[in-house]
């Protein structure tokens, strides 16, 4: 923001306070949008009213503003207060959220899932790109729909892949479902954002850089180069806060704005480190995020761990909420190709049957390697596949896309996104409570689960019997994989929490504690 | 900054990442700055190196990175990151440094000296403002200094007389000086940056309606609805925020996210509304400050007092920093018009004088009012004088100024504005330690002060004895308004504190209880 006014300000005086003072009507209304959603939201959640979650409640919000500013049109000044650039969502409103996804992951959980989990995000997420990607190329091939070269399909492929974490997870949250399932659902949705904008990115540069002649080996390379770029740049930056915080002396009580200041600084420097470098700046927020809390959190004073916490759930909360409301606003007040409903009804089709594949594919995976305690049962696969949200980062990459390419394909695949996020949004996001209880992983689930955890100090133990493999070939390397990601938590345990943080001893009492408010920290998401 | 790119965004794709990444690039030189700034500051302070105060090493890496960026020249992407638009400044930079100030003042010696603040505050940047003006004006007329016509040297006076809390204040923080003396200089700094605005506002409407047709009546009718209504609008909200936190009942344990996401959107609130309506925000959020931090303060649960108290020192000292480091950066890169270095050096000399004239007159005004045991010494007052820097209001009152004024003149006041907040923040910031051991206001009178803050339960008793004064009429006027601001903090302590808060019996123990950690909070300014 500090220089999206590119032109330089007119030399003589324009309107002196005019200007200041229609910014300061249009910020007026946005700072009372945020305040209406979180009453709102509050409210619901109070009343257990899950059919029009906190998410949805902010989104009508922004589409009933949106539409009586769109009906009175006298508006104009404070109307372009609100039209701002995806820049701007790029570089201040996703980081917070994306940083507070990693960070807020309960870490035990998610290493003890952490095969499946980056099975469904990279592998999955693949799968659903290409799916829904070639499908819709297949459609506008045989005149179901607006027809797209297969590039751009597979643009619109990925960036509709990139499932939201935040309306499902707070009703998972609330109603108390399976561990395993939660983990996997918002881990996969994590790491499905990181690998959705890497693809993304990687075809538009495929688009930009027109030549067909590429060959599918620069793609893949390229697509490396983004993804293991940012995570490796989101890592070290997250090693390097440890390993200042372990050794700066900070965490002496006076100490704390300090303190505070540089944790807080790190995962921005880590997003612009990594744009700086051309690589991806959510993917290297999302890694920092997951590292800081895993090893530099614990070395921070107790207060600043308290108040780190606190501080991104707050920040996150803000940006989210007004992600919504801006996107609702925004899809009341653009004006969209409406021409391509067609578009936009097999769109949603196609989604489903990704998703469906994905899924499907995935989990049999999963299952293959896993002993037959650990199978992820049929009723947590349909609820995967029903917990495909979309949301902000769909949103942001859309806007982009009506950037990136010609006019007329970023507009429709702009509409039909919009479109997506606000029906999954607002019907899959109403029945996610209804669907659960269906499926029965409610309630049930979690005393179950819970203790699990308990009685393994917190691991959902890996300890899968070798006798019941079959010769499979396939299966096997799939095991070598998943004993690999155990390894990794004993690496981690023996050398990298010991080197990068310095209460060794308390660390796992530290965990424990954490854990609860951690998850306490997630119901009071209202 | 929702907005600040008026002009359309080109349709069809610009290098997709490539505006993205320099932007990167500048945040990230902007964060790594910051980071430097934060850890040079802490270095300079932990070896008790009073001569580079922490602002002074901000703006000391902002010029040197300014300089560097100015030889290399070439990197004209980022450096269109730094040029940021005043309105940036305005909106997103100034409000939470304000804000913290009101936030932050220690209301028992704040009120018990209120008197003496508001004629210091009120009466002195009047004073302070109109000498400056005339003389500057007068100058021009004796060929002494670049000739500005009146208005416009009033402008430059009421810009120049917002007195700079930060550095001086740090640095009686740490040598402990009379509580007195402290709540005089902070209180005088916060008010007068209210009122420094109201008149810069107020000469600017002058000179933008040309007409000099304009009576002074009407001059101090604007003047009044600027401050008074902005002062009106930001109590306002403040009671609006404490009532809500008093009935909403969001005290309770696991609704803090929202507790602290409300608490937070109220300044911002107050700021837009002001400007909404055409009044000064930052009047507005100053005074919401302070209200907030005497009512709605104590209506919050314990974990959301200690979190919001640290956000808004956190969220204020990276504004801070960054609007010293932004200042360095931007006279290393702006052209000035160094050809009127005579106008630099006789304005430097005349806000000496327009100091001395505004601390004497008030100083002995206050005196008068006084009995003789609460008399502001001599060595208070040479303190008093030698602590009115220059900082952030200035800097952004001088930056519009360049839009306000015609070219020439605009760039002048600017040149000569940046030149002294330099020379003060790095000279006079630097010998403040100096100075305060030279006039003997240091360690011994804080043992003495705090032991009648404790003694009075914080209150530095307002009993003057009655049988002392002598029958001047005026004197007795001023006692009278002694009078009525004893009779305010008798209001306050039967009225409004029990109206606007829920906790009436803890009040006092809350408030003992803060004021420590509020004065630690001043000492980890670090």
């Amino acid at each position: 923001m500090l220089g999206l006014n590119v032109t330089a300000p007119p030399a003589v005086s324009p309107p002196p306070g005019k200007e200041q003072q229609a910014a300061g009507v249009g910020i007026l209304l946005q700072i009372s949008m945020l305040v209406l959603s979180f009453v709102v939201g509050h409210v619901l959640r109070r009343h257990k009213f899950y059919y029009v979650p906190e998410a949805s409640a902010s989104l009508i919000i922004g589409l009933l503003v949106g539409g009586l500013a769109n009906i009175s049109d006298t508006e104009t000044s404070i109307r372009r207060w609100f039209n701002f650039h995806e820049e701007f969502f790029f570089l201040f409103l996703l980081p917070p959220i994306i940083f507070q996804s990693g960070f807020s992951l309960a870490p035990k959980p998610f290493f003890s899932n952490f095969g499946a989990i980056v099975t469904f995000a990279i592998l999955g997420t693949f799968i659903a790109s290409v799916v829904t990607g070639v499908l819709v190329y297949l459609g506008g091939l045989t005149f179901l729909m607006y027809k797209l070269p297969l590039v751009e399909c597979l643009m619109f492929g990925a960036l509709i892949s990139a499932t939201d974490p935040v309306t499902v997870l707070s009703i998972f949250q609330e109603l108390g479902t399976d561990v395993n399932l939660y983990a996997l659902v918002f881990g996969e949705s994590v790491l499905n954002d990181a690998m959705a904008i890497s693809l993304y990115r990687t075809m538009s540069s495929v688009q930009s850089h027109a030549s067909s002649g590429q060959n599918f080996f620069l793609i893949v390379v390229r697509f490396l180069e983004t993804f293991v770029g940012s995570m490796s740049s989101g890592v070290g930056v997250g090693f390097i806060s440890a390993l200042l915080f372990k050794y700066a002396g900070l965490d002496i009580d006076n100490l704390q704005n300090l303190e505070c200041c540089l944790f807080v600084l790190f995962p921005y420097f880590s997003y612009m480190l990594a744009e700086g470098l051309g690589l991806s700046g959510i993917v290297s927020i999302l890694f920092t995020g997951i590292v800081m809390k895993h090893y530099t959190f614990s070395n921070l004073s107790e207060k600043s761990q308290h108040f780190a916490a606190a501080f991104f759930h707050l920040i996150s909360s803000l940006a989210e909420t007004f992600v919504f409301i801006y996107m609702g606003f925004d899809i009341a007040m653009e004006q969209h190709r409406w021409s391509h409903l067609g578009f936009i009804f097999f769109s949603i089709i196609f989604i489903g049957v990704a998703r469906a594949a994905h899924v499907y594919v995935c989990a049999n995976l999963v299952n293959m390697a896993r002993p037959t305690s650990r199978q992820i049962p049929l009723k947590h696969q349909k609820a995967l596949w029903y917990s495909g949200l979309r949301g902000a980062m769909a949103f942001a990459l859309a806007l982009q896309s009506v950037h990136d390419l010609p006019e007329a394909h970023g507009k429709t695949i702009f509409t039909a996104t919009t479109a997506i996020i606000v029906l999954t949004v607002i019907l899959v996001g109403g029945s996610t409570g209804t669907m659960l209880e269906a499926l029965e992983v409610v309630g049930d689930g979690q005393d179950g689960a819970l203790e699990t955890i308990e009685s393994n100090n917190g691991y959902i133990a890996p300890s899968y019997q070798e006798g019941t493999s079959s010769g499979s070939n396939l299966k096997m390397r799939l095991k070598e994989f998943h004993k690999s990601t155990t390894s990794f938590t004993a690496l981690d345990k023996n050398y990298l929490t010991p080197f990068f943080t310095s209460q060794n001893e308390e660390e796992d009492v530290s965990d424990e504690s954490m854990r609860t408010p951690s998850r306490g920290r997630f119901q009071d998401r209202a």
